[in-house]
């Protein structure tokens, strides 16, 4: 196995017009990923400390009321304090709600979130704006809604390999195979 | 960090009425997540010898040509001569046909094997039924099926990761905060 440190990276620069497809793109992803799938798919997790599926949609939900927008306006703003609120993240997990209901929730909060964000027109000065984030001090809006692409993405790659790992033992030899059934290789 | 060894698993037995939903939404997910999406996204890889989206759509359509429903046939037929052709994991890797495209001919292909798979009604006695892989051997119906699963979730899963990868840069300071950025742990 060739030692993925090895390889040379693909970087994308930011950019606000090829970001906020991705954005509005992930509450359908979800939608057609999870809604009426049948309820042990929802469920499974990978162990003591990750998440299931359905925990993720209710973290998503947070995120879109508390994360994103409320810490981009505090960037917009430009007040004198201009400190995050920490974001919890394991507020809501444990939703007893139906998660039909969570992903439609998930829906109109980022449709919600992504006018507001279109709303604002932001310009290049504007996504060079700062904050101060609470654990790594200084963060520009750029760096900000970069990281809310990834937050997306990052956790449809974990819902989706949480929920190959549930079939580790079913696949019998196939294991070999999927390189996220293999817990002790690095990904 | 703890150990990822040291976690209790949870496991799923394959259930034929709760995997050919999974199965069924594979083309809507990658629809919703990559359909007119900008180019660059599509694109972008994790390095040499790894896959950019749109070479993963590529390698479903071959699978769903080449692979699933044709070696699950071989197994159903139960002759004498039961072992699968070998799989070319890269094939039409590199198509230069429009995404729109490929994800269409996937939707179409996957409709068919989906229809395919239904209309053989497998009972648990054919879910035993085995066929011969070129490398493991012995392997059975059920293992197949399971591994079709794995394969379409591990497949969305290593496109997002992809894509959330090519802003690794672009997150500044926040990488600390997503393992799938983080190519020196384990996953």
């Amino acid at each position: 196995m060739i030692p993925q440190t090895m390889h040379t990276e693909q970087h994308l620069d930011f950019e606000l017009d090829k970001a906020i497809p991705v954005l509005e793109r992930t509450p359908a992803v979800l939608s057609d990923l999870l809604g009426d799938l049948p309820d042990d798919w929802t469920r499974v997790d990978e162990g003591p400390e990750t998440w299931s599926p359905r925990q993720v949609v209710a973290h998503l939900i947070h995120g879109e009321r508390t994360d994103w927008i409320p810490r981009a306006r505090i960037i917009l703003k430009q007040g004198k304090y201009r400190k995050f609120d920490p974001f919890d993240r394991f507020a809501e997990l444990d939703s007893p709600r139906p998660l039909t209901d969570l992903l439609a929730e998930f829906d109109r909060l980022r449709g919600e979130s992504i006018a507001t964000l279109r709303g604002w027109n932001l310009k290049e000065k504007d996504l060079e704006l700062t904050g101060e984030h609470p654990e790594f001090g200084t963060v520009s809006m750029r760096q900000l809604l970069s990281t809310w692409v990834v937050h997306d993405l990052s956790h449809i790659s974990q819902i989706t390999r949480t929920m190959a790992r549930a079939y580790t033992r079913a696949v019998g030899p196939w294991t070999a195979f999927f390189r996220v059934l293999q817990r002790d290789i690095r990904q």
